[in-house]
């Protein structure tokens, strides 16, 4: 882990509210020389004999002593901070010029202003907080739902982190004893018994799969989860649309400042949220315009989890489906079959549409207008998003950067289980368990490269 | 005064950042229960307890105790706070959906979203601050430049206040002895000295007057002075609005995050914003088009406070300028006359162009290319702004309300002070005096109207 200290020395200062006119504005001030800085320009108590935990009403004055404003600072001391750092909290009033005078003063009086997201990577550098941790904090304030929130604090609070420590520390117990045997290789010892080894292997093996398992489910809670509703003109597509959205819609106008997209639904099922594309009726594309439609609707579905195909069934027989289904098919892609207008014909057999493309569990008749079976339609998108994890468990991967090294951890396991086997040699052996744990220490930041760094706190918002 | 006390008994609750995504956003909570709501709903120390201007970490839960954020929470008791109440300020994780969660736990809890202003209006009435620094608040929170800025916080620091409370407190003084007189009207009797009351009054005349003369200034102060810079083509209006602009630009570029308008420009000259609008070139309207022109000239001309009247001094007669500016002039408008590229034509003689629209004081010859005598120009601009008062007086009126206020409270005490030589009975004279104590009350709120109130606390921000 390579980390260039000489630039976290100074200290830093930034607006830490969102920018525009508001009752209060905040501009925090982290490092060494936080409350010495600060107090130099509060006019009020002494700053420096008072103790962390505290609030002191008094005004920031510039060089000339001319008053900027009445404000209230917030004091917190090192280690008991969020970078662990001296942190001074300054709450003006919520004018963007007033903001602004002060953050000019507090750079002219010796601070520097902070690097997106540099109050957190404090905290990182500090030990408040592992890697993962500090990705949570980006990711709680960037969530706008429920579930994007839940996974948030839930890793933001430590869950997976603890989960990879614990491997790690087991492992990293084996490794030390193959690397001594390997000081020991003349003398053909085995400090570390092949069998424990194995054992311990595949139960982390098995840890890892289950981690990397959830991260559909992780992924789905973080981002919501794309699903295309296709279907020939007058299929009820619109009218299926709506009777999903009914109880949404009331829900949804309920919560003020929760930003919706125009063009696509969104949809909340136990807390994991849909958005629910709609697209133009398939036909045959007979002229150019109607090609367009259709190449639009493939784009769709190449950025979607779930497709929710939907047809009359007194109009459209089982081998035009197939024909639009072939189509719309691709790796990865669930599509959902759902027969409209059963209340038409209550004789509408399921198994007549299975195909290569739908399985008998994934088709859900259903007559759109009277919403019978709405239900149960949105109980298979949502176990169709879960994909087999439990969102009530405690740990779930939510992030890409997190899935990509668990993937690679799992593989160096791999090829130390095959060693095993093989009869691998102890030098071998010992490099296939450090990559592992190479991989396991980049998702809590073990192990990290400014690169990294860089990558993961360049995406945070100023004052963060 | 009356006050609907009722309204202001329970505990209210609203978001004081600005709207929009952050590192932090502040919830705040005032009223007698706000310690006591908050307090169950905050996993951390028993807030109770604990002593005003303190800091505590803890969590937010639900009543499901599902956590919502991890927060800091600021206490202030009762009446050491900004509204007098006890106050709560929860710093959470600034993502809208969070802020959004975790007031409508607040309002489940027993609080209610709390009214623009009703913050402010709680300091009011509870005697933390008059009405004139109520409104100095807005002032301060909407102030987009310094002169804005320094008007507004003098305000809120009590400046007017002094000097019109120290006003009422002579006349409540005299009046209370005229009406003492009354009470003895059978028995002829004078408890007030008719001419120490004459001196009196002359003497909060004279401060009145100073007062309202301070308006104009305090206004461009506040609001900034709109000026038109106007001429006929090619007479060189662009150069010399960059000669004017030229340093300006560079400070402007600096300060980042200001927003300027982007038709007009915007000079300041020692701390005085003017708003440069540019017209487009005057001449005869020989067709439509150019009527409009002139007409959209004349529109801006009716909002501003100066007109910077720029031409050639080889192309343009006395007769041709005297032509335009008969258009151009209005009452209340002071016209700047620029005779330009002066160093073509070292001759030019201010006092030719002098005419009823323009006395020598206000013809400064310039050479636009060559940014001579532009320095002053710009402290004619500035003189013409001023009007006389200085800036460096410590009260400056600047709303609009207290200048009328004054204005009416002026009438009633020069109605009194005809009365005193026309020898007006004691209950006419009362009559007046009370009527001047009505409108110096108006200003400071010894005497308000819900209207006046609503009016004042409605345009403010919510959470402020």
């Amino acid at each position: 882990m390579h980390v260039d200290v000489h630039s976290f020395s100074d200290t830093i200062v930034a607006l830490s509210t969102p920018p525009g006119v508001g009752a209060l504005g905040v501009i925090r001030v982290s490092g060494s020389a936080a409350i010495e800085l600060t107090g130099r320009i509060f006019k009020g108590k002494n700053l420096q004999d008072q103790p962390g935990y505290t609030l002191h009403y008094g005004r920031i004055a510039d060089e000339a002593d001319h008053i900027l404003d009445e404000v209230i600072v917030a004091l917190f001391r090192s280690p008991h901070s969020f970078t662990g750092e001296d942190i001074v909290e300054i709450s003006c009033h919520g004018s963007p010029y007033i903001l602004q005078q002060v953050l000019q003063l507090l750079v002219r009086t010796g601070a520097r202003l902070a690097k997106p997201g540099e109050f957190t990577q404090r905290a990182f550098l500090h030990g408040k907080m592992d890697l993962a941790q500090a990705e949570a904090v980006a990711d709680l304030i960037a969530s706008t739902h429920q579930s994007a929130h839940e996974v948030a604090l839930r890793q933001m609070r430590g869950g997976i982190s603890r989960q990879i420590l614990a491997l790690r520390e087991e492992l990293i117990h084996f490794a030390s004893l193959i690397e001594l045997e390997l000081d020991f290789s003349e003398e053909d010892v085995e400090f570390a018994n092949r069998d424990q080894l194995r054992g311990l292997i595949q139960r982390i093996l098995g840890t890892i799969r289950h981690l990397s398992e959830s991260f559909q489910l992780g992924n789905a809670m973080k981002e919501g989860v794309n699903t295309v509703l296709a279907g020939r003109p007058n299929a009820g597509k619109s009218t299926l649309l709506n009777a999903l959205l009914e109880e949404e819609r009331a829900i949804v106008s309920e919560i003020a400042g929760t930003t919706r997209d125009t063009i696509e639904e969104s949809l909340t099922i136990q807390g994991i949220r849909f958005r629910l594309i709609d697209t133009a009726g398939i036909r045959e594309a007979q002229d150019q315009i109607e090609a367009i439609g259709v190449s639009r609707t493939m784009e769709k579905i190449r950025e979607s989890a779930i497709l929710i195909y939907v047809f009359d069934v007194l109009e459209t027989s089982a081998e035009e489906i197939a024909g639009d289904l072939q189509k719309l098919a691709r790796d990865g892609l669930t599509i959902l079959l759902a027969p409209n207008k059963m209340d038409l014909n209550p004789y509408t057999k399921p198994e007549d549409y299975i195909s290569e493309w739908v399985d008998a569990s994934h088709i859900i008749p259903i007559s759109a207008k009277n919403a019978q079976n709405i239900p149960y339609l949105k109980e298979k998108l949502y176990a169709t998003a879960l994909a087999g994890a439990r969102p009530e468990d405690d740990v779930l991967v939510s992030n890409a950067r997190h899935a990509e090294a668990l993937y690679r951890a799992g593989g160096a396991l791999e090829a130390a289980l095959n060693g095993l086997d093989t009869g691998l040699t102890g030098d071998l052996l010992a490099e296939d368990i450090r990559q592992a744990l190479y991989h396991l220490g980049e998702i809590t930041g073990q192990v990290t490269t400014d690169d990294l760094l860089a990558n993961i706190f360049g995406k945070f918002c100023i004052g963060k």
